[in-house]
């Protein structure tokens, strides 16, 4: 029994436990004051979530990132660790939700650009895909027959099953067909509401099994030759991707993309695999982003008017921790040395595996990765990229994200590696960053007169941070405009008042507080330089060791083509001059969008690609950059604005000139 | 919200709903009254299962087979039905529990002897079972090995599943394994906690796909070769047994077993599948067996010291219906023209699939059937019969229950029927029948002069009824002794009062009151002894078809092979005098007990035999009788004591000269 005297004490199991009330007020919206009481020492995280508050926590709840800030108006907290809060800051009232505790009534603002940002950017603007390349229905796995038996009789009391298989082997030559508990279940029903004639869904053949048996799916009473569902999936670290694909005419016909409902537990994968290892965690990030495949699963078979259980094929790509949480394989080995994977080539299983809301008997074929850091996401995407096309040149091929991932080849050969640039491109990490969402400068420009600066924000609100690519640009006008030296080190000697020393060290104002939504300056500091300095170093080192390792430079690759979400809004002049993308002419960039899900896609339609994909998982060489000696020399020489050896950047020396 | 005002009604939802309180006696235990208030109108046996009470309605609830019939000592009930009541029974308070409504408080008197039955006469007196053949392990599929990885590094960062089957392979030319998702999620963990040795259990092949790739069911950290289990389960619609199986050494370690839990639900096949076709009632079934075979299945581990996860592979014999309800599939087209199955040849499925208490990835082996009639327990008692041994000779095999199983052959050829014999050898359809439990009347003794009985009652208890061994010995001692003449007549005119008109018409009384453990005379009266004439006949019919059917007579037959629990007590020399058995020498007759589980245990021990199994199923020829013209003459000329042709029994013609 629990009874709360509503003095600060509960009685439970006639143990008193000293209790606290805390009141989560909200500085944009005063109707929004949530109230909780909970045991003295409960964190201020799990306070907010008992009253539906999701605190972001990127780094998973290891007090690192510093994003899970609040001010404590009134009230006691203890803080464990104030790691990445200046003194000014902590006098101010900051603590880090994750890493502070309650020890008394206490009234705590949650900062509203800390939320969780529920839009995605490109929202719902499905984009019309087209089709990739010319497609037979026949060309995929999934089939459909209409079969009609003779009715039983007394001088036939032939079995349904066995009636049903004699019929599909003497009309269509479909022998030896299986079929689960769950689809014999139906049959007997079927056969007979469809007066001994149904439609039977097959999977001829599946990956792992190609010369298997023919698997039925379901078995439908009647004539339903008109339609034909698969799904194409996309788990992003940070975005899910669904399209609904008509198997029929191989048209994408309706697509939907939400954030990964497993963001709130971390916000990159190092910290979705710690989250994961402790007691329920892994359960509950598998089902937290099959719940968000889920709704938009139901959302896509809504706008075509069909029910989930008509899609009866899933194709699923994703970086390899993605892929483990969402088959529910613990992911620990991941981050451990040496880096290893559970599995990097799933067997298909059935939906009904996982709880995934499509047809239950639907296989759901994971695409294979190569490593723990060089995943699904990047065999779909070299195979969606066209990299393996027609004309076979040297091609680098990018997707950067947390992760840089690099394959460099010419498909007669390909080389891969992955890395840790760290979260600073998706706004983690960085003092005022965030995610490319409303309110969020993307593109800056910096007079280098008088150091003023102009700024774009997206959706045209004020600003209320800086995203990846408006760091990235910032970065570069800043450096043009001498605001920072090539080591990236603030001058401070400059006649502007944006540059200043602040709490986190030397800093420059981008927008003052009077501009910006929160009234506070957003700045970019001397930390967050460095963090971005490093991300961008990380990923240019990856490109020199895999041309390194294949006795190549730079200079010989032909095209760069740059895949995930957020190269779709790299500024290719920009990234050349940080020193973030080699330095070649516009025309031999390419910027393909999400090759993940292009990818899925692909190897749902075709056979041929499927098996493609196989094979790139397998003739991709993976080289792991934390056993290589030269990536930390080419790690330092990268280090510099855009680089130590200026000849490998002539179009930036010649702007500085 | 409900309000009880205690008064008779409930207030719920603003309606006002009349309710009656029934209180239910027992006469046996007076401390056993349990009271339970429900709407008027509620059916007896729907109160009485609300407070714990299973009423046997070995019918289903149709109100056919008078065996829940209880007595209302005080207040009204409307009944529905008064079938097998007689106007004295309604009159005395009779009334059936499945068809009789509350509209009234009342008091209810639920018969002792009408309860189910919780024991079963042999009890967990486990025989030693002898091993049916020379054994070794290899002759199943199931494997298991101690595999040793090199440790990943740096230089080698194979993912886990690649690295264990690249072992695998190389150290036992095991080649393109596969496991489940729910494998290979314990997989990871299990390699790091056996430092990279671990136990791999193994299906090396299955019934489904003999050529097909090996799958792993279980990967134990570290070495554990010491054990390998398997179990083989019959499922009868009476009785489960399981048999825990050492498959190193093949030896039956325990045995266990019980009534099938559904028993309550309907008594025979037909009951069940009427019970199963409405509302939720096929998945009650499928649970009510399930939880029975759990119960047994804990039973056996425990007594070995094993837990449950341990059983890696399970072989189910038992009839169509069974296999139906306990895979979960809707058995309706079983009852209805022309008697279909769904499935006969169920694939092997997980036990997983329907919750089955051992290991999840164990393959739950159901063995094929051939008809509506002929199930898995009849291919595998002909299996285990060694009807095919040594000597080809024409074999004559029955199962005698409700149903009687027939087959006849040499193994070059076989040919089998069922006979709906009705329940009268089990008791049921008999006023005063029982199961062969304590109290039950087993044999019988008529004095032809003074026409007194003698009886052996089963426990040594006062009896309570008459079991269905019991039942033959009755109406053949009543037979030779004059009772009755060869159409089954009871001769009124006998100087006995033992011979009279009762309630239910002539009947000759067993048991008197005084020495009866309920205070009543147990009578056998004329419409039981045509129900038992039926029974008789129509398995005589079945042989005679059957035998015709080839060309042959009972004449030729040499052995008799007898299986089943029923066949166990038998009395040869009384079944003959009946004419339910052929009229051979009693050395021609072989009791086998339960041939089906026993079916079970050889097809779990070896491949060869599981394959005979299918292979005497794909060769056994069906005869369905009710499509026969010559079985409804055949059944005439058997519905006397013991056949018209008196010719075909020469032993008791000589007899009752």
């Amino acid at each position: 029994m629990v009874r709360h005297d509503g003095h600060g004490d509960h009685t439970q199991g006639g143990v008193t436990i000293a209790t606290v009330t805390v009141r989560f007020i909200s500085e944009e919206d005063s109707a929004a004051t949530k109230q909780v009481t909970v045991p003295v020492g409960t964190l201020v995280s799990d306070a907010a979530q008992q009253v539906g508050i999701d605190v972001q926590m990127p780094c998973g709840g290891q007090g690192r990132c510093g994003r899970c800030a609040v001010i404590v108006k009134e009230g006691e907290v203890r803080r464990r660790s104030t790691q990445r809060l200046s003194p000014d800051d902590v006098a101010a009232g900051y603590a880090l939700a994750c890493q502070a505790t309650l020890e008394s009534d206490a009234v705590i603002v949650v900062p509203p650009q800390e939320r969780i940002e529920r839009r995605i950017k490109e929202g719902k603007r499905a984009k019309k895909v087209e089709l990739p390349f010319p497609y037979h229905v026949s060309d995929q796995p999934l089939r459909k027959v209409v079969v009609t038996l003779e009715e039983p009789s007394l001088h036939d009391q032939t079995d349904d099953w066995s009636r049903l298989k004699r019929e599909m082997a003497r009309r269509y030559d479909l022998r030896d067909v299986e079929a689960s508990l769950h689809v014999l279940r139906k049959m007997g029903r079927a056969l007979r509401e469809g007066e001994w004639t149904v439609t039977v869904v097959l999977e001829t053949d599946n990956q792992a099994r190609p010369d298997g048996p023919p698997r039925i799916l379901d078995i439908l009473p009647g004539e339903h030759l008109e339609s034909l569902w698969g799904a194409a999936i996309d788990i992003g670290t940070t975005s899910n991707v669904v399209w609904l694909v008509d198997l029929l005419s191989g048209e994408v016909m309706a697509q939907a993309v939400d954030y990964n409902g497993q963001i709130a537990r971390g916000e990159d994968v190092i910290s979705r695999i710690i989250y994961a290892s402790k007691g329920n965690g892994l359960q509950e990030l598998q089902e937290l982003v099959v719940g968000t495949l889920n709704r938009l699963l139901g959302q896509v078979a809504q706008e075509r008017g069909i029910g989930v259980d008509e899609i009866y094929r899933v194709v699923v790509a994703g970086n390899s921790t993605m892929i483990h949480l969402f088959a529910g394989i613990p992911p620990e080995s991941i981050r451990l040395m040496p880096f290893i994977t559970a599995i990097n080539q799933l067997p298909p299983f059935s939906a009904r595996d996982i709880g995934l809301g499509v047809n239950p008997e639907a296989a759901v074929d994971c695409l294979p990765g190569i490593a723990s850091y060089v995943g699904a996401d990047i065999t779909a995407g070299v195979v969606s990229s066209g990299m393996c096309g027609v004309q076979d040149q040297l091609t680098l091929f990018v997707d950067i994200g947390t992760n840089g991932e690099i394959v460099l080849g010419d498909c007669s050969w390909l080389i891969s590696c992955a890395c840790s640039a760290g979260p600073a491109f998706e706004g983690a990490g960085v003092v005022h960053g965030m995610r490319a969402t409303a309110g969020a400068i993307e593109e800056v420009w910096v007079n280098p007169e008088n150091h003023e600066v102009t700024y774009r924000v997206i959706g045209e609100e004020k600003p209320r941070g800086i995203c990846g690519s408006g760091l990235i640009g910032l970065i570069a006008e800043m450096f043009v405009a001498g605001v920072i030296d090539k080591s990236g080190n603030i001058d401070l000697t400059l006649p502007t008042p944006r540059v200043r020393q602040g709490g986190h060290g030397p800093e420059y104002v981008v927008a003052w507080a009077s501009e910006a939504a929160f009234g506070e300056d957003i700045a970019i500091t001397a930390v967050d330089i460095d963090n971005l300095m490093r991300a961008k170093a990380a990923i240019y080192a990856g490109f020199s060791v895999l041309a390194r390792s294949v006795g190549l430079t730079l200079a010989d690759v032909g095209q760069v083509l740059i895949g995930g979400a957020f190269g779709q809004y790299i500024n290719v002049e920009k990234g050349v001059q940080v020193g973030l993308l080699p330095d070649k002419p516009f025309d031999n960039f390419h910027f393909l969008g999400n090759t993940s899900v292009r990818g899925s896609y692909v190897a749902l339609l075709s056979r041929e690609m499927r098996q493609r994909v196989d094979e790139i998982g397998q003739m991709m060489t993976y080289l792991e950059l934390s056993a290589d000696n030269s990536f930390f020399d080419e790690f330092n020489a990268a280090m510099f604005l855009p680089h130590t050896d200026e000849m490998q950047f002539p179009s930036v020396a010649a702007l500085k000139k």
